[in-house]
This record gives structure tokens, C-alpha cells and sequence, in this order.
């Protein structure tokens, strides 16, 4: 059976080790720490640094191929592996357009995907000038390195754009897209071109990290859901992806507009480990082989997800027995990482066939994880 | 976290893992060997022997609780270790019903459990008395280390009975039950009392190996399927068993009757990992922790397991591609075991509304993979 290297030891290794359990296929995960989400149950763990060539060539040997839990392998070292004859996938020139925002914009316009309008900003000036076109608030992205709500600014005057400029990050400048909710769509794509979409979902996110998924969303016109599945499917095909490509999307009056890429398991995803026939980890691994692709069907009505984020007290042990006891239904994942005030720390997935109760039921456990204070609030805390 | 160590290194220590992921428990397995089964993935692996009192004792050190892969580890041991002050999940006194088929029998049957007539046997005179008390052939069972049919015998006349007998295995004869079909109860206790039942199942066999599950057992007297789930249940209360118990029955015209005992997760609990809200693993690591048990109800209508055996050809792998496109909505669980004919190498499970169809998508990918020319075989192979 073939062995996948995955670099980087985070939850996303973590959960594709379940994956490879189930496949019978070896995972060998490059991490920077014995300690790490995913070193702590891989046999196969070779530490490591994802910038180090030296460390990435010796982690490949053997390895059938070769895919990323992030996107912060450098793009000339993940071309320095392909050109020695390491099976990279995605490969370099896909990844680059899930690391380099501008670089996908680019792209994506040209391809006809829709986009907001957007413009490579380098000075105050620039930014004034993109804000008088298209209108104030700017939202600006450092072009690399941005993730959960990091590396993004919505500024409102020159004077706000010009602390940001001052950093001496590259940056760009997009158009605030007045959305009704986030989008996600998740599809796959084998190396011999077989190509699968998951349902769309609704992506909630508070203070840019995501903290609710609803699968598939709710009310999604047909229409749309069907344009956002061939929009990702084409996108994949159009940029070379080997493995998944979650698209974040803006819901707007006028349908969808592409928000960012990603070319691996994604948070929005995480409901599809409970909620589908298949999981993102199982169809990573899956197309990245080029085995056939899995049925992506919910096993459910509805599937909410809800991100454990940590709170101040970092045992958390009590309040895991009383969730637990709580909603014996509820699928508690947890990702081995120590527990810090916002931190991602797990989630959970509930299914059925009423909505609103679902999500009370993620909501309560992603609070009374954090802080049992929080469940309710109006009553005192 | 809690450290849970498994003694032994097989496919349920493997498939445990899945579920320590999910729980943010850390698993330590005991293995023979490197390349067994759980210690392919898992990133804490002991090797040892689980009859060496010393290796016990050195792979229990640090854990919070041991529990078990299989029956084989020497009753005595056990103790030694719960001596020592070891938490053993479950404990000898409870295990040994699963490792002594005369001490089960009379346990149950002092408990009023319905069971075959049995005796104890040492000669050629004792099975011919009681074969003509309670009827011919007469099954002998070792009363202790059988496994798939292994140590089990059915004979039809004293001389025999003398052939076994001969072996100078510990014996024990049973009534040879008329039954109309076999069925499994599985069951979870936790330390301080809760229980929880999963839907009653049918098992099929072929040669002592069980070769499908279906989930639930189809036309079941809810009657019938509440006794046995009661019956597990007490039997769990009654022995003080943590974990998991599988009670094997027998289903005759005048209700259940059983046949075997096991405290751990169990073959016929293989279609929870993709048909029940919590596997038969999370379940059983939740039952050793004294955690809350979790939800036993199906995810479908019917669940079918068809369990993989090895064939002639080793080199599966292009079947196993094969049956990955052919059915993409089955689950293939693997095993990492070298492929030799009869051998348990995976299962397969299939989830939905259609008993017939799911029956025949288990059987296709089950044949299939041990060897294509099985699947038609009318049209010749």
C-alpha cells in the first residue's frame, strides 16, 4: 500500500491520519515538534523544517507522494522537490495561487471567476485611489501569510491606509463585498481528472475565524449552489489541483464572489467527518493517489459543525465529561493542542433533521468547552 | 488527556486509534512486532509480550488505564498487575467469562442466562453420556484459546469424540442448538454503572468466520431484541464488566440462547464505524475512562459489514482500486495485514434504506477483492 508524506503536523495531519487508518495507506507527517497535533498519532514522524529543502528531500524519500496540511511551504522548495522527481500534489504552480492572493485574483479574473474588484497596492496614494473608484471601506491583504482573519485590515481613510502601508508588508486592495453570509465550496480532483463537490455550506466567522459551519446552507437557491459546484470544479481543473480546493465564497444579491482559496482539508470541511459518506481527509488522501474519488453525499438532513476555541482555563477535562454527558449524540474532535484564550482546540459535529436545535446544541458545546459561564449569559454568569 | 494502553497490537487496537484521535486520547499499544497491525499507526507503541509480567508491567507505567486487544493475556498476570495497583479495564475477575468457556457457562447459567445444555468432558465416556442424554453430534469446544472456529468440534459418535478427546485439549461439550440464525447483543459498562446497548445485529458465518453483519438484525421480534439487549446488559452488571461485552446468541423458536462472550470491541460491531452515532471504539474507550457513553442509535435504516478475506493474490491493489470506483459509497476499512487466503485483511460497510441491495454491494466488494473471477460465478470464471 502507498505511503503519503504529509508536511506540516498540525489537526488537519491529525484527522487525515484517521483517514489513512481506515484506507490501509501509511502516513509520514514532517514536524517541527514530538508534540505537534498530528506527531502525536503518526507512527511515521520525522521532525523537521517545512523551509529546509535539505529537510524536505530527506522527508520525501519513500513517500509515493507528497501533500501539505498548510500552505507555507515555500514555493521554489516545493519546485526544488518536483524537479528532483517528488510527486508533489497539488504541485507548485497550483499551490502558488492558495499562497500569493494577488497571483489568484490575477488568475481567477481571467478565467472569468467572480471576483471583487481588487488592485496591488504600494503606497497611501494607491490605496486612496482604489477607495475613490471602487468606495470606502478598503479591505487590505498582505499578499502572503494571511490566515484566520490575520493579515487582513478594513480600513476607512487614507490615514488608516497608511499605518498598514507603513508595515512594509505587500499588500493589495480589494473591494468590501457587501455579503449576506459566507460560502464554502469543497471539491476534489484526481491527477487523471475525476473531479467531486461536496454540498455548499454557510461558514459563520466571528472576528475572521470560522466558529459555525451549516451543511449544506440553508435556503441556498439550487441555482447558485450548482453555479459555486462548477465554479470550484473549474477552478481546479483551470489551475492544475491535484486533492481538495475549498472556495470561500460571499453570498450576495447577485449570487457568488470568490473570497480565497485553499488546497487542502479545510475548517469548512470538518462537518463532512460525521455528516458525509465520505470524508475531506479520506477524499484528500483519495485524489492525491488517484484512487477513485468517494460518494460526498451528507448522511443527514443537516450537519452542524461548531470550532472548539479555548478559553481562559486550560483544564478543560470537567467540562469535556459534562458535554459529553450533555449530548451523547454530539462527535467530539479534539486535536491534542494545549488549550489558549481563541485558540482552535477542536470541534464538534451534530446531525439531524432540525436545524435550529442542532445548532443550539454546537453552540452549547463550543461554549460551555470554553467557559461554562457563557451558556447563559442572560441568566447571570 | 488520559493515556489508554492496549495490550496487543491487532486490528481493534488499530481501529482504536481512529477513535483516540476524535477524543484527544493518547493510545499506547503493546505489540509483538513493528509491522502489527496498530503499531503501523500509532505514535506510542511498546514492543513486548503480553504473557511477560515484566513487559506488562513496563507498558502499563504511565497509563491511566490498560485494557485489551484480545483474550490472551494469562489470567494471573492480570491480577498481578491490578495488584500492583495497575487500573485494568476489564478486570480479571470480569475477563475470565471471556477466557474460560466452562467458567462463563456456569456463571451464566447460575445467573438463570438461557444456554445450551453443557458439561465438562475428560473422556471418550463423558461425551457418549452426554450425547445420549442430550443428543448427537455433540459440539466440543477447548474450553479455553479457540477463536474463527478454531478449538471448536462437532461430533457424531464416540469414536469421534475419542479423535479430540486424544488431543488432550481441556474440554467442554455442548448441545448442538437447532438454531435459526445467530445474532449479537453488544453493550457498553463504564466503571460506575452506566450502560449503554447498541441495536441487536445478525451475524452470518461461514466455516467458524464471520462473513457479514447486518445491522439491525432484520425481522427481529422487538420483543426478542429488547430480552437480548437486557441480557447483555446484566450480564455486563452481573461479571462487573468495563467496556465493551459482545454476547454471541443464538436465535432458536423459543428465543436466545447464548453462545459466546467477548470484553472488547468485537466483529460484530464493525458496521458502528460508518453505521452508528459512536463506534463500537470510541464507545469502548469511553467505557475503560468512566466517560459519558455515547449515542448507539444507526446513522440508517440498515448497515451491512461484509468482512474482507484474503484470497490467493497477495497484491490487491488493483481490486481494492476496482471496488473504490465501482461502489463509491462504501466505507473499506484495511487492516495493514499481509494478504494470505482466509485470512481477515478489512470489511466493508454499507449504509442505507435497501437490505437486498446493500447485501449485494457487502458480497460484490467482498468477493471481488479476494478474487475477481468469484463475483459471477454462474457466468463462469
Amino acid at each position: 500500500m502507498p505511503v503519503v508524506g504529509m508536511v506540516g503536523g498540525g489537526q488537519l495531519a491529525r484527522m487525515t491520519q484517521q483517514a489513512a487508518i481506515a484506507l490501509g495507506v501509511r502516513l509520514r507527517v514532517l514536524a517541527g515538534d514530538p508534540e505537534e497535533s498530528a506527531a502525536q498519532v503518526c507512527a511515521d514522524v520525522r521532525l523537521g523544517s517545512h523551509t529546509s529543502l535539505e529537510d524536505l528531500m530527506s522527508f520525501a524519500e519513500g513517500c509515493d507522494v507528497v501533500t501539505w496540511d498548510h500552505e507555507h511551504v515555500p514555493g521554489e522548495l516545493i519546485q526544488a522537490l518536483e524537479a528532483a522527481g517528488v510527486v508533489c500534489r497539488p504541485g507548485a504552480a497550483a499551490l502558488l495561487h492558495a499562497q500569493d492572493k494577488l497571483v489568484m485574483r490575477e488568475r481567477l479574473s481571467a478565467l472569468g471567476a467572480p471576483c471583487p474588484a481588487y488592485a496591488a497596492v504600494h503606497s497611501t496614494d494607491d490605496v486612496t485611489a482604489f477607495g475613490e473608484k471602487h468606495g470606502w471601506p478598503v479591505v487590505l491583504k498582505a499578499t502572503r501569510g494571511g490566515y484566520d482573519g490575520k493579515g487582513v485590515w478594513v480600513v476607512g481613510s487614507a490615514a488608516e491606509a497608511a499605518e498598514v502601508i507603513a508595515s512594509g508588508t505587500a499588500l493589495m486592495a480589494e473591494e468590501k463585498v457587501a455579503f449576506r453570509r459566507e460560502l464554502a465550496a469543497l471539491v476534489a480532483r484526481s491527477p487523471h481528472g475525476q473531479g467531486a463537490a461536496y454540498p455548499v455550506v454557510e461558514t459563520v466567522q466571528e472576528d475572521g475565524i470560522c466558529v459555525e459551519v451549516v451543511a449544506p446552507a440553508e435556503g441556498l437557491d439550487p441555482e447558485t449552489a450548482a453555479f459555486a459546484q462548477k465554479l470550484a470544479l473549474g477552478i481546479a481543473e483551470e489551475l492544475g489541483v491535484t486533492g481538495l480546493l475549498a472556495v470561500e465564497l460571499f453570498e450576495t444579491a447577485d449570487g457568488v464572489v470568490v473570497n480565497e482559496l485553499a488546497m487542502r482539508p479545510h475548517n469548512s470541511g470538518h462537518w463532512t467527518t460525521d455528516g458525509a459518506r465520505t470524508t475531506q481527509f479520506e477524499q484528500h488522501l483519495r485524489a492525491v493517489l488517484d484512487l477513485p474519488l468517494g460518494d460526498t453525499d451528507g448522511n443527514a438532513a443537516w450537519t452542524v459543525m461548531g470550532n472548539l476555541l479555548g478559553g481562559e482555563d486550560p483544564d478543560i477535562f470537567e467540562r469535556y465529561e459534562h458535554v459529553m454527558a450533555h449530548d451523547p449524540g454530539m462527535k467530539i474532535h479534539f486535536y491534542g493542542k494545549g488549550v489558549r484564550p481563541g485558540r482552535k482546540i477542536g470541534h464538534v459535529n451534530v446531525s439531524g433533521d432540525d436545524l435550529p436545535r442542532l445548532r443550539a446544541r454546537a453552540e452549547h458545546a463550543a461554549l460551555y468547552l470554553r467557559d461554562p459561564g457563557l451558556v447563559y449569559p442572560e441568566e447571570g454568569k
